[in-house]
C-alpha cells in the first residue's frame, strides 16, 4: 500500500556536509543551539535544500471510540469522544487555541465515533467513519482485516489532501475514550512488555483502575498471540480506528516527504506501527512532547527518539505538536536568517 | 533602592480559587496541560486577574566585558564581544531571529563592553557603559561599589522605561566573553560550592580548561572571603557588569509586577542574586530553559525552579527566552479561549 520511504541520509555527502557547515559556521559557539540544530538539519536533508521551510502546517485530530471502554479503563464516559468532537468543531478545546496561535490548520477526521455526526456541515470536519467504534477486545478482535485497512487508507487519503493544498509538516493528534489502553496493548505487544509496564494513568485513574487496564492488556496479548504478532494483525486485533488512521497517515506523509510531528502517547503508538512497516520511517518524524502518561518515556527510548518538549502535559489532540510547533520554526528562522561568522565579521573560536 | 515585592499569593484565597477553579473546569482533564497550568496560574496571580495578558514583550541583553577572560577562560578572544553586539544591531544573531519571530521588542544595552560604540546609532541601543569591562577579579574586585551600584540602578531604569512602553513581560540576555566564570564564582559563593561544582564548558571549553576556570573561582572566593558574603559583595567581587545591571532590572521588574523571564546560566546567576536581596523575588519569574552548561541544573534545583523548556542550549543572549515566549502565550491562550466542560457541554469525569 506504501511505497518503503528512502532513508534520509542516502543524499550526496557533499550535500550532507554543506548542511552541517552552514549550521556550524553561524554566529554562535558550534552545537550551542541544541536540538533546534538537530531539527534543522534533519528537516534540511528531508526537504534536500540548504533554505528549508514549512509550508500550510497542519494538525489532523482522528477520533474514534473503543469497545474496551466497557471494561471499566477510563475515567470519563464514552460519550466525551462525541461531546470532544462537537467541541474541537465549535472551537472551544485546547488544541484549538494553539491552532489559531501558530496558523495551524485544524482538521477534524471522524474516525468512528459511536455517535451521528451527518447534521455537521464543517469545512474542517472529515466525517468517514469506518464503523462506530472497535469491539471491546477483551472480547473480540477490536477491528476486522477489513475496517483495519480502511482505515489505514483513509488516513492516507487526508494526508494526500493536505500535502496538494501545500502542507509540508503536518502532525497528527486523536481524541478516544480508553485509547490509551489500546495504545498501552500495542506498545506491550510489539515491545514485548507487560501490561503493567505499558498501562498509565490515562486522563487520571486511579492506582487499582490501572491494575484492571494492565490485566486487560496482558489478556489480550494472551488471547489472540500477540507477542510474535506483525504489526498489521497487532493493529487490528487491539488497536483503534484514528491509531489505524494515524498510521496511513504518517506512512503516507512520509511516503510524501513531509515532516512527521509526534504527538503523546497514542500518537507515538501509532509512529511504532509505522516504523514497523517502514524501517526508515522514523527518520521522517519528529518527537514534540514527552507526555506525563508513564509508559512513553520508556515507549520514546526503544524508538530512540528525543521529543522537543516535557511539559507534564497529557492531553492528545495534537496539543503536544501544537505547542512545540513555534520550535521547529526557530529552527528553520536560525538557519535561514542568522548571520554566519564571515557575514557578520565575528571571530570564529580561538582553536 | 528597590521595594520589597509582595509575595505573589497574598491576594485573596477567594481570588486564588477562582483562578485554579478556571483552570480546572476547562474542557480537559485536570491537570493535563502540566506546566502550562502553571505558568497560566502565576500569570494570573502577579496580573490579579482571570484574564492576564502579555503586553509589548521585551527581551533586553545586556552586553559586557570581563578581566577574567585574561587568565586564559574562554574559547573566543574577548573582541567576540564587541562583533556580537554589532551582530544584535545588524540583526544576524540567533536573538534576533527569534525575536522577530515572536514580535518581541529587542534591546540592545552595552553595559561596559570594551570598546568604542559612540558611532553607532540606533533605536534599539542604550549606550551607556559604567567603564569598559571590568577587572580581572584573579587580580583586583571585579567592580568598585559604586560601579556595581551604577550598574544596578542603570539596569533598573532600562526596565522603567520598558514599562512605560506598556510592558509586562520581560526577559533578559547577556553577551560578554569570559561570563560563565564571573556567573559560577557568584554561585559558588552563594551557594558554597565548590569551584568544580559551578564551573562549565561554556563556549565549548576543553576539560583542562573548565579545570583552570574552577582553579580561579575556587582562588577568587577565597581571596575575597565569599563564603560568608552577601550578594551585593559577592557581585561586586566576582560579578560583572551586565550580571548587575539583570539584578537590578529583575528586581525592578517584579517590583513593577512585571513577570520575569528568566534564560540561561548567566541570567539565573543574577536571579539567585536577586533573590537572596528580595525573598519573594522568584515568585515574579519563570525559568525559560535549562542550559547545557552543567552547573545550571544544580543552580535551577537551589532555587527550585522548572524551566520550560530543556533543549540543550547554551547560547545565552536571551535565546532560550525567545524560543520559550510561544510557550506562555499558549498558557494564557487556553486559559482566556478554551471552553469549560459548562460551555461545551462536556460531561465532567466520572468522579
Amino acid at each position: 500500500m506504501f511505497d518503503i520511504v528512502a532513508p534520509l541520509d542516502k543524499v550526496s555527502q557533499e550535500f550532507v556536509d554543506a548542511l552541517q557547515e552552514k549550521i556550524d559556521l553561524k554566529t554562535k559557539p558550534q552545537g550551542s543551539l541544541g536540538l533546534l540544530e538537530s531539527v534543522a538539519f534533519k528537516v534540511g536533508l528531508l526537504q534536500q535544500t540548504l533554505t528549508p521551510n514549512f509550508n500550510h502546517p497542519s494538525v489532523v485530530i482522528f477520533a474514534a471510540d473503543h469497545g474496551v471502554a466497557e471494561e471499566g479503563v477510563s475515567l470519563f464516559p464514552q460519550v466525551v469522544t462525541e461531546q470532544m468532537v462537537l467541541n474541537f468543531l465549535q472551537g472551544g478545546a485546547a488544541i484549538n487555541c494553539f491552532s489559531k496561535q501558530h496558523n495551524i490548520d485544524l482538521k477534524i477526521v471522524n474516525a468512528g465515533v459511536k455517535a451521528n455526526f451527518e447534521h455537521i456541515q464543517a469545512d474542517n470536519f472529515i466525517n468517514q467513519p469506518i464503523t462506530l467504534g472497535t469491539e471491546n477486545f477483551a472480547q473480540h478482535a477490536a477491528m476486522t482485516d477489513q475496517q483495519c485497512e480502511a482505515a489505514i487508507a483513509q488516513g492516507a487519503e487526508v494526508v494526500l489532501q493536505q500535502h496538494k493544498a501545500g502542507c509540508n509538516v503536518i502532525g497528527f493528534g486523536e481524541m478516544g475514550i480508553a485509547n490509551t489502553t489500546s495504545a498501552a496493548a500495542i506498545m506491550s505487544a510489539l515491545l514485548s512488555l507487560s501490561g503493567q509496564q505499558c498501562a498509565g494513568k490515562g486522563t487520571g485513574i486511579t492506582d487499582q483502575t490501572v491494575l484492571l487496564k494492565a490485566q486487560v492488556i496482558d489478556q489480550a496479548i494472551q488471547k489472540y498471540q500477540l507477542h510474535d504478532a506483525n504489526a498489521l494483525t497487532v493493529l487490528q486485533k487491539v488497536g483503534g480506528l484514528e491509531i489505524a488512521m494515524m498510521v496511513g497517515a504518517m506512512l503516507k506523509a512520509a511516503e510524501l516527504s513531509m515532516l512527521v510531528l509526534v504527538d503523546g502517547f497514542i500518537a507515538s503508538s501509532a509512529a511504532l506501527v509505522a516504523s514497523e512497516i517502514n524501517e526508515n520511517f522514523l527518520q521522517y518524524t519528529q518527537f514534540c512532547h514527552q507526555s506525563d502518561e508513564q509508559a512513553h518515556k520508556l515507549l520514546l527510548t526503544n524508538m530512540q527518539a528525543t521529543p522537543l518538549l516535557n511539559l507534564g502535559m497529557r492531553l492528545g489532540e495534537g496539543s503536544g505538536v501544537a505547542v512545540a510547533y513555534p520550535l521547529l520554526v526557530s529552527a528553520l528562522a536560525f538557519l535561514n536568517e542568522m548571520a554566519s561568522f564571515n557575514d557578520a565579521g565575528v571571530s570564529d573560536s580561538s582553536q
